[in-house]
């Protein structure tokens, strides 16, 4: 490639403070060294954890200029000394959470938490050499990256434990979207390990309740119920796979309570999507008590501690979570690619805005203000 | 048998309040009713958990009078209508939690609280009809059940579903000790699936402790340590196979940070066989991020909830508790007889004292005073 070992200068949303709009400018990019490779992507789209660095809620955790984004898809433009399963042109995703293949983590089945790659809200910097790949065209500023990847950029660098090949057959725009959010389905197949006939709830029903949802339609579930204090949710939902749906605002009984009465004895499975501590106790109690599972995906920001009682995990109920739906990005990844072109899981459901990549301040206020799924941004 | 179908009248230790000395008297013990078995009790232990029913330290949970006692050897002197599988004459343990066979648990691998017949520390009559078996031989008195088995008498009436068969082969007395506190070997191999080459965390060194150091050492972990607090229990962990002993006592340093030290990186599993909060934490902390696995054997009796925060959950460390070592008694147990026979698992090690039924008083105190690991009793 012409660009090969030379810095790139491309467009690139660079956070410059706290809840600050965006500014699209051009950054320079410097090659990938040892072990990285250069992307360029070609769709991203936003997902909480951008929005919740993006307004800086964790104050340890802000760097600036940062470039945001890891929900993405791209093509590899040039790769580092060393790297042997990807090369210039092939069609990849980059993953916030890596597979080094070598340490004790990426060497035992169910556990997909690389000790070299894994994800780390406070890390901004490369692994290799403690540095930044981008700069400010202007004076030369290093930007910081974001979650291993950085992909509201043209071109971005990332190491190459980060990267997943997808075959180039698979559609790259819809693929993006296995790279975070919808990957929980994961979650579904992989952590809880859904089994014909059984009955779920799941609590949150943004763009990782509805993958969880349509995981446990795929995998034969017989009663899947979603909860959410958003009835508008509830068509999409319906889309999704979910049978039933809890309204918490709606009724004097909580939620558990009405688990139960739904499915005598409660759930097999619930998933706790909202980040909300009430929301965890309440999937916690849905379950049945003897085989009940919970998994959680969300986010929980609030210093609380879990609100259950150490005998409570006596009572035939357990508690898990799950980072990138459990699953391996390199190795179990491409599972799902197929799974998805097989018609298991409609990604063309998450997919509820478009938006050229120039647009992406109006794509944060979409998801911000709970307007949007997933806005697919092209570059 | 000559017995069958009428009242035996027999010895039994009776709790007639709480904390006060258990009363050796005569109680008539009625024929057993549809699907329940009545036992001659040849020998009986002293768990943690009869301590501390006999002491009341749950209020709602006591019942005068009645016999306690859960960790048992016997043979069946006589069935009721339907039961199928035992006659009298079979060398039996009653077990505190029951399989019925039947029910959404017990037709799952991976659970064990049958629905009807598990663990419950609030019941006191028999399933069947809501009455008691035990009477007082005096004035006719109901006597209340424990724990579905209700072993400090010479007969007892349980539920088939509570009782499982040994060869007769095999020696009983040692065997009783399975009947329960032995039994949470089967957390070391059947909920952790320790694999060979492991390293395992030990928090508390009483014979639920010992019983997964067994274990663990009989799955080839390579290094196993034991955290007390008090140094008398480390001798008896060196016989079990612990291999390294911390006294959190000793240092000012942190039991996870000293764990962490001699494991470079914490163990794949630990134990929390201590029933005490600030253990639980470090049994957490102690675990590898990426990899750890923390089981609950311990019972919880502070309102305290688990002191860990919903993220820690997303750092690739779980948890999970066990109640009877995650077997099913009919099911399962019978493998851990023939393990133990085979030499995989040391009973003789748990017996600390042998005393004869008449001085159970004394056995108690032994227990309470923490210089018995295991008493038992001979009828």
């Amino acid at each position: 490639m012409e660009t090969q070992g030379k810095v790139i200068t491309c467009r690139a949303a660079v956070a410059w403070g706290a809840g600050e709009a965006l500014v699209m400018e051009d950054v320079k990019v410097d090659p990938p060294q040892r072990l990285e490779v250069r992307l360029r992507i070609l769709f991203t789209s936003i997902c909480h954890t951008d929005l919740s660095a993006w307004k800086g809620e964790n104050e340890a955790q802000q760097a600036y200029p940062r470039i945001l984004g890891h929900e993405a898809a791209g093509i590899v433009e040039s790769v580092g000394e060393g790297v042997e399963d990807m090369k210039a042109g092939d069609h990849v995703l980059p993953i916030f959470t890596g597979e080094c293949g070598d340490c004790r983590v990426c060497k035992r089945d169910g556990a997909n938490l690389c000790e070299r790659f894994r994800v780390d809200p406070m890390k901004k910097v490369m692994v290799g050499d403690g540095k930044t790949r981008f700069f400010t065209s202007k004076d030369n500023k290093p930007i910081y990256h974001f979650l291993n990847t950085s992909t509201f950029s043209e071109y971005t660098v990332v190491d190459s434990a980060c990267v997943v090949k997808v075959d180039p057959r698979f559609p790259l725009e819809k693929m993006s979207l296995l790279s975070c959010g919808v990957s929980t389905v994961g979650a579904a197949w992989n952590v809880a390990d859904i089994q014909p006939g059984s009955t779920v709830a799941i609590f949150g029903l943004g763009a990782v309740g509805l993958a969880v949802a349509e995981g446990a339609r795929a995998k034969g579930a017989s009663k899947i119920i979603g909860i959410d204090v958003n009835p508008n949710k509830f068509p999409l939902g319906r889309e999704a796979g979910i049978s039933e749906f809890i309204n918490p605002k709606e009724s004097d009984k909580t939620v558990h309570e009405r688990v139960m009465e739904i499915t005598e004895g409660g759930v097999e499975y619930s998933f706790e999507c909202a980040g909300r501590i009430e929301a965890l106790r309440e999937a916690f109690l849905s379950t049945n008590s003897g085989v009940g599972v919970t998994v959680l995906l969300g986010v929980h920001a609030s210093p609380q501690l879990l609100p259950i009682h150490p005998m409570e995990l006596f009572q035939g109920r357990s508690i898990t979570a799950s980072v990138f739906g459990g699953l391996k990005p390199k190795t179990q990844l491409p599972l799902l690619f197929t799974q998805c072109l097989q018609g298991q899981l409609n990604l063309d459901l998450f997919i509820s805005h478009q938006l050229p990549f120039s647009d992406i301040n109006e794509a944060m206020q979409l998801l911000h203000q709970g307007k949007a799924l997933r806005c697919l941004l092209r570059l």
